[in-house]
C-alpha cells in the first residue's frame, strides 16, 4: 500500500517562471526515460517477482521513483505557475498572450491544452506510453533493462543540467541524476547476485553460432575490436547466406487442396512480363472488365 | 548502402500452416523486442556514432538483424500461405471461413486486415512504434540498452521455441535465439572497451547521495542483499523527506504582478469548506450564475 | 514524497490460476479507466493545483489509486503465477504449452511478451497511454472529468465482477468498485464547493447561442426531453446554416502577392471538367509530360 | 444518413495568414478535446443507445459537432492558405521559406507534412487517437463523460480566444465555445432525467467502504472540506493496510505440480545475498557458464 | 454544415447476435481502411482544396462515408445488442458470462471496456489514429492516396463478406463494398482531369536517375518485367554505391571550435581495441572510476 | 539476406550544422512518408508475395529504400554533429546551451532525448508507427498504395528542397526525390501488368450502385466533372436514404430472453421527458438512492 507525505524528497527553489524550460524538463516527467517510466518498470516487475529480495528492492526503488516524479513535476508546476494564472484569469492582452505561448519548446501546447499543469508527455508533447516499459518477467532480462534505463535517465538529467543556470533547479536535478547512478548500482549488484545470469532463460544456444561474428557491413571502415576479434570469436566475413548449409529458401508443406488454391491465386494475379501496360488506367468499363484495353465510357 | 541476396541467412522448413502460431511469432517481427526494433536501434546509433569501431559494429549487427527480420517474416508468410490463398480466392464456405478466422491468437486481424502477409505488429496486433527504440546518442547508455534488448529478445525466442513442436521452426528460432546471445556478448565487450563507462556522461553525482539506498517499501518482507547492504551502502530507512535538509516544499519567485494574478485565480476557484454543496447541479440558469442554489427553468 | 507498506490495502485470495481472467482484469490495470489512469489524473492535477484543499484531496486520492493499482496487479500476478513458472522453466510439452497460450482473451501476448507479469496494457494488449488522461488545469473541468472517470471505472469493475465466480476476486473487486463510488462523491462535493463552477473559466457565452438546441438529426425518431424542450430552450429545427446571419463562407484577406500565388496554384492543378480522362495512366514518358495521351515507351 | 450543406454553420472572416495561430487552433480540430473527439464520442454512443430520447439527442449533437469541425478546420485552412500556395508553387527563396517554416508552434510540420491543410493532430502535431474517446455503453457514465468533455472544450476555446486579436476568429471561436456550454446543459439535463443515475450500473457498493475517506497524503497541508468531512464521511487517517481485516497479502492456490515449478523457478533465479558480485560481467565463457568467476577468453 | 436523417443510407437486417463477427466488422468502423478513415481523409482534403470541383467531390464523398460509418456501426450495435443488455443487467451466471466474453476475436474487450457499443478500434482493439490519414495537401498525391485507400477498403469488405453467411449483413456489406468501387472511379477520373499530374509538384527529377532501375536484391529469382525492363529503363545491376560518382561518404564542415569538441568526445568515448574487457562490470567504486579493473567494495 | 557497404548510395556534403533543418528532414527519416515506411511497406509485401516477378521488384526497391534511409539519416547526423558534441562534452555555458536548444522545429527534443542522433520520429517528434504501413496482402491494392506512397514522398522531398539553400543537401535530396519518381513508375507498370486489376479481389460490385454518384454535399458550389458526370454516371442528388428501398432502419432478431433483457435495460435507464431534473446532483445519500430529490447528508 502506498502512503504520501506532503514534503518532497528534495526541496525545490525556482528562480522564476520559464515555460520553455518547463517543456524541456517534461522529458523526465512524461518522456520515455522519465520518472513515471522508471516507477512503472520496477513496480510491474516487483508485483510479478517470486524472489523476495528482488521484490523488496524493486518496490523500494519504484516508490522512490514516484517521489522523483513528484519532484520533477513540482518544478514544472513552478515554472508554469505564472503563465497558468495569466491564462486562467485572461490577464494579458491577446497579442501579448500569443507571444507568451510562442516562446519555444512545447510551451504552446503545455499552456493551451494542459493549462500549465505538468503533463505526462515528453518535451515534444508526445503522450507517455507503456510501450516505453520493457518488463518481460525474467529477472536477468529485467535487471539488464533496468541498468540500461537508469543509465539513460542519468544522461538526460545531465543534458538538462547543462542547459539551465537556475541554481535551485540545477541542485534538484543534480539530486535526481545522482539517484539514478545509485539505482544503477543496485540493479547491477542484483543482476550479479543471480548465479545463472547469462544467457537469460534456460535454453542454451546452438553451439556453432554462439561465438560467431557476422561482418555484415563491409568496405573501408571495417574495424577490429574485442566485440569481433580474439580467440573467442569465429568470423563470417561474407556474409554467408544459409549458414545452416541449406538452400536458403523458405517453404511450407501444403495439403493438396491448398496448393491448388495458392496456384489459382498466383495465376489470377500473375505479373505478365509481356504485357503492354501502356493504357491501363481507364476505369470506365464495368468492374471486372479487362484492364489492358481502354474502353470508351 | 544495403544490398540483398535472395537466399535467407537460414533455411526455413515449415511443417504446415498454422495462423495462430504465425500470430505468436509476430512478437519477434513487429513486437517491441523483435528484429525490426533491433535493426533500427543499432542502425540509428551507427549513423550518429563518432567512434569508427563502434560504428562498424553497429552497422554489422544492424544489417544482420534485417536478415533476421526476413527469416522470421518468411516463417510467418509460410504459416499463413494457405489461409491467405483461401481468403483471396474465396475458396471456403462462409461458415468455415468464419471458424478459420477465429482460431485464436491474433489470427483474425492478421487475415482480415493484413491478408496473411507478415505485419509489423506484435502478437496482439499492436502496430510497431519507434517508442520501442531507446537510442540516446551516448555510447555507454546505448550499449547498455543494446545488451538489455538482446537479452529480452533471447528470452522471447526461448518462449516461442517452447511452444511449437514444428522441427523446422524450432531449428530456425534456435538459430535466431543464438545470434542474440552472440550479439549480447559483442555489446558487452564494446561497453567495457570504453574506459570511462560509468556513470554515463561527464557529470559526477552529488557525493552524499551516490551510495545511499532509500528503503521506500517497508514492513514484513524487508530484505538485505548486495543491492542495499554492505560497506558500499548508506541507508535511509525512513524514508526521509527533504534529504537536502530543507523544508521539502516547492516554490518559485514570481514578479509582483504575477503573484496578484495567482491570488486572483486562487480566490476565484476557492474550495469553500463551509459551502452546502447539496443542490449544485442545476444548469437552468444562464452561464455564470451561482451554482449553490437550484433555479427553476 | 511516497512511501510503501508491503501489506496491500485489501487482502487478495485467488482460487486458482486463470490467465484468461487475468487478461480481462488488465482493463483496470493498464486500460483507459484503470487505476494507473486514475492515479496519474489526480496526481498531475494535484501538482498544479493552487487551492490547498483540492490539492490535498487530489493527492489523497491519487495515493489510494496507486494502492489499488497494486491490488489489481497482484491479482493478475496470482492468476498468472502458474503459467509464468511453466513458461520460464520449460515445464510443459510444446503442444501443451501452445494450447495453454491459446486459451483466449489476450493471454497469449501476456505470456509470450510479458512473461506473466502484470503489464500496463488493456485487456486487448493495447499499451497504456497518457492520451487517456484529460487533466486541463482548470478545477471545474478537471473535477467533472474526475467524476466521469470514477463512474466509468465503477461500471467496468461491475462488468468484471459479473464475469467471475472466484469469491476472493469478487470480494477484492467489490472493494475496488466501492472506492470508485466514494471517490466520485468526493469529487462531486469538491465541484459544488466552487462557487463559480459553471461554465468553466471566465468568459461568458454569446447570449443568443447559450440556450439554443440545434436539431441536427431529423426524421422519425425526433424526441423531446429536458435536454431540448421547455422554457429554457430555443430551438433550431432546420438546422440553419450561418446562424450568424452571414453567408456561411470562410475567407481570408491575402496580400496581393499571395493572391497571385494562390491563383497560380489553382490554375496549375485545375480539374478540367472537359478532359477526356480515358487513357491517363501511362507513365512511360518522362516526368512532367502531359498525362492525357498515352505514349509508347 | 448524413447530408452536407456547403454553407458553414457560422461565417468565418480571417484577417490574414498566420500559420502559428493555425497550429494553436488545431487543438480543437485534432486534439483530445477537439470537435472530432466530440462528434465521435456522441456518434458512437448514439449508435449503441437503446433509449430513443437519448439516441436522438446524441445524434443531434454529434451532427452539430461535425459542423463545428468544419468551422474550425476552415479557419485553419484560411490561416494557412498563403503558406500552402507559396510552398506548392516554390514561390519563395529557400532562406525565406526556411524562416517561414520556423515561425513557431507546430507550423513547420503542418507545412512540410500536411501541406497547409488542416490535419487531425493537436497543436503539437500528435495524431488524433480514439484513445481520447471514453464511451462505455452505460448512459450514466457516458453522460458524465460528455459533461466533462464539453467543459474541457469550453475552457480550451477560452484560452484560444484570449490569444488572438483577429476579430473574425474571436467571433467564430466565441460561437463554438458557447455551443459547448449549451451542449453541457443538455447532457446534464439528460443525466438527471435518468431516475437511477448513481452509482452507475446495478451493483451497490460494499457498505463499509462507500462513505470512507482515506487520507493517503499526510503532513502539513491536510485540509478539511465537504469531500472528506461532515456527517456523511468516515475517515481512515492511517492510512490503514488491509482494510478487510486480513493480512494484506496476495496469494493463489496452486496445484502441487505448479507449486513445484514455481519453486524451481525461484531457486534457479535466487538472489543470493551472500554472493560476491564483484566480477560478474565477463561473457567470454560459453553460454550457460557460471557468472561468478571471470574466465579468460 | 452537416445534417442527419434518421434513416440509414441502407437498410440493415441482422439474423441474430454474434459479438465475434461484430469484432471482425470493426475493421471497417475503426480500422485503418474503415469508414472514419475514409471520411476524414476526404474531409480534411476538401477543407484545404482550392479547386472548386475537387472540393465539391471531396465533400460529397466524405459525407457519404460518414453515412457508411453509420451503417457499419449499426450492424455492430445489432450484433452486440444481446450481450450489451445481458452485461448491463447482470443477467447471466458468472461462469456463463465468462464464456460469453471469451468467444474469440476481440469480443472480450468490446464487451468489458466498450459495453457492446461500436468502438473506434480495429478488429484487434487498436484505437483508430489519424496516423492512418495520408492527406498531404497536393491534389495529385491525395487523389492517388484516395484511389489506393478505396481499393484497400474494397478488398477488406470482400474478406468480411466471405466470412459471414448472414444474408442481411452480406447484402449491406455488398452495398458498402460497391460504393468503394464507385468512389475509386471518381478519384481516378479526378486525377486524370489534372493535366499535369505526374510527377506530383513542380520540381522535375534529376535526369540521370529518373529512369534507372536499381537491382538491389540479387541471386536466383531475379526477374524481368515492365517495371525494370524495356527501352524505358536503365539498369544498375550492382547495385553501385555513390551513384553520383563521389566517394560515398557523409561529411559536414565544422567550425574549428566544434571540430575540437567532436574530437574530445571521440577520445573520451574511444573504443579501445586493445583493452582487456574481462572484468568490467563492478560498480563498487565511486562514480567516474575507471571501469577496467574490478574494485573491492 | 541483407548486406551493407560502407559507402552511401549518394555522397553527402553538408555546408554546416543546422539542428532545425535536421528536425525538418526527419520527416523523411521517421515520418509517415519517410524512407523507413517505404522500405517496410515493400519488404512486408515482398515476403508475402506469391508472384516471383513482383516479389523480386518489391525486394529490389525495399533494399534501395533502406539505402535511402541511410542517406537521409546521415544528413541529419551531419547537421547535428556539432550540437551533439557540445551537449555531450558540456562545452557551452548553460544560457548559451538553452538558446541552442530553443532554435525551433523539433531541435530541442532531438538534442535532449536523442542526443543529436537521427531519431525515427517525424519533424514534430512523433515516433514512427507501423500504422503508416498499408500493406494488405492483395497485389492490386498494395501496388496502388505504393504508387500513392511514392507520390507523397516525392512532394515532401520537393518541399524540403525548397526550404534549404545548402547545395550539398539540395543535391542529395534531389537524388532521393528522383528515385521516388522512378519507383512510382515501376509500381504503375507492375499494376497494369496484372490483367484483372480492377476492382481489387474477385467479388464484383452490386450492379445498381457501381456507377452511382451520391451528391452528399449540396448548395452553391455544386460542380460537374468527369468524376460525377457523363454517360458513365448515375446520380443521386438527394441524397436518398435507404437506397435499397427498405425503411432505413437497423434491426436484429433476438431470442425471447434477450428481448426481455433489452427491455429491462431500456426501462432501468429510461430518459423520462417529464422529470424535473432541477436538483439532481446531490450524492449525499447512499449509493442507489433515487436521484430526483436532494437529500441532506
Amino acid at each position: 500500500m502506498f502512503m504520501h507525505n506532503k514534503r518532497l524528497q528534495y526541496t525545490v527553489r525556482v528562480e522564476g517562471p520559464d515555460p520553455v524550460l518547463a517543456s524541456f524538463l517534461l522529458e523526465q516527467f512524461g518522456g520515455p526515460d522519465g520518472e513515471l517510466a522508471a516507477a512503472m518498470r520496477y513496480f510491474t516487475q516487483g508485483l510479478g517477482e517470486v524472489d523476495p529480495g528482488r521484490k523488496d528492492m524493486l518496490l523500494d526503488i519504484a516508490t522512490e521513483e514516484l517521489s522523483h516524479l513528484e519532484v520533477i513535476g513540482s518544478i514544472v508546476a513552478m515554472l508554469n505557475k505564472g503563465v497558468k494564472a495569466r491564462l486562467s484569469e485572461g490577464a494579458m492582452e491577446e497579442a501579448e498572450m500569443y507571444l507568451a505561448l510562442n516562446q519555444g519548446g512545447n510551451s504552446h501546447t503545455q499552456s493551451i491544452l494542459y493549462g500549465g499543469g505538468p503533463s505526462l508527455t515528453n518535451s515534444s508533447g508526445v503522450p507517455w506510453t507503456a510501450a516505453y516499459i520493457d518488463s518481460r518477467g525474467d529477472p536477468t532480462c529485467d535487471l539488464r533493462s533496468n541498468i540500461a534505463a537508469e543509465s539513460r535517465a542519468k544522461i538526460i538529467y545531465e543534458r538538462l543540467i547543462n542547459a539551465t543556470d537556475d541554481p535551485g533547479i540545477k541542485d534538484a536535478l543534480g539530486f535526481l541524476m545522482t539517484r539514478e547512478i545509485a539505482h544503477q548500482k543496485s540493479f547491477e549488484k542484483a543482476l550479479y547476485a543471480i548465479d545463472d545470469n547469462f544467457p537469460p532463460g534456460k535454453l542454451p544456444g546452438q553451439d556453432e553460432f554462439t561465438n560467431l561474428y557476422v561482418n555484415g557491413s563491409q568496405g573501408d571502415g571495417d574495424m577490429d575490436g574485442p566485440w569481433n576479434s580474439g580467440e573467442m570469436w569465429d568470423r563470417d566475413d561474407g556474409p554467408t547466406p544459409a549458414l545452416d548449409g541449406g538452400d536458403g529458401t523458405a517453404s511450407v508443406k501444403l495439403a493438396s487442396d491448398d496448393s491448388k488454391i495458392v496456384k489459382a491465386l498466383a495465376e489470377r494475379t500473375l505479373s505478365d512480363p509481356g504485357v503492354d501496360a501502356v493504357t491501363g488506367a481507364d476505369l470506365g468499363a464495368g468492374p471486372g472488365a479487362g484492364r489492358t484495353t481502354p474502353v470508351e465510357d
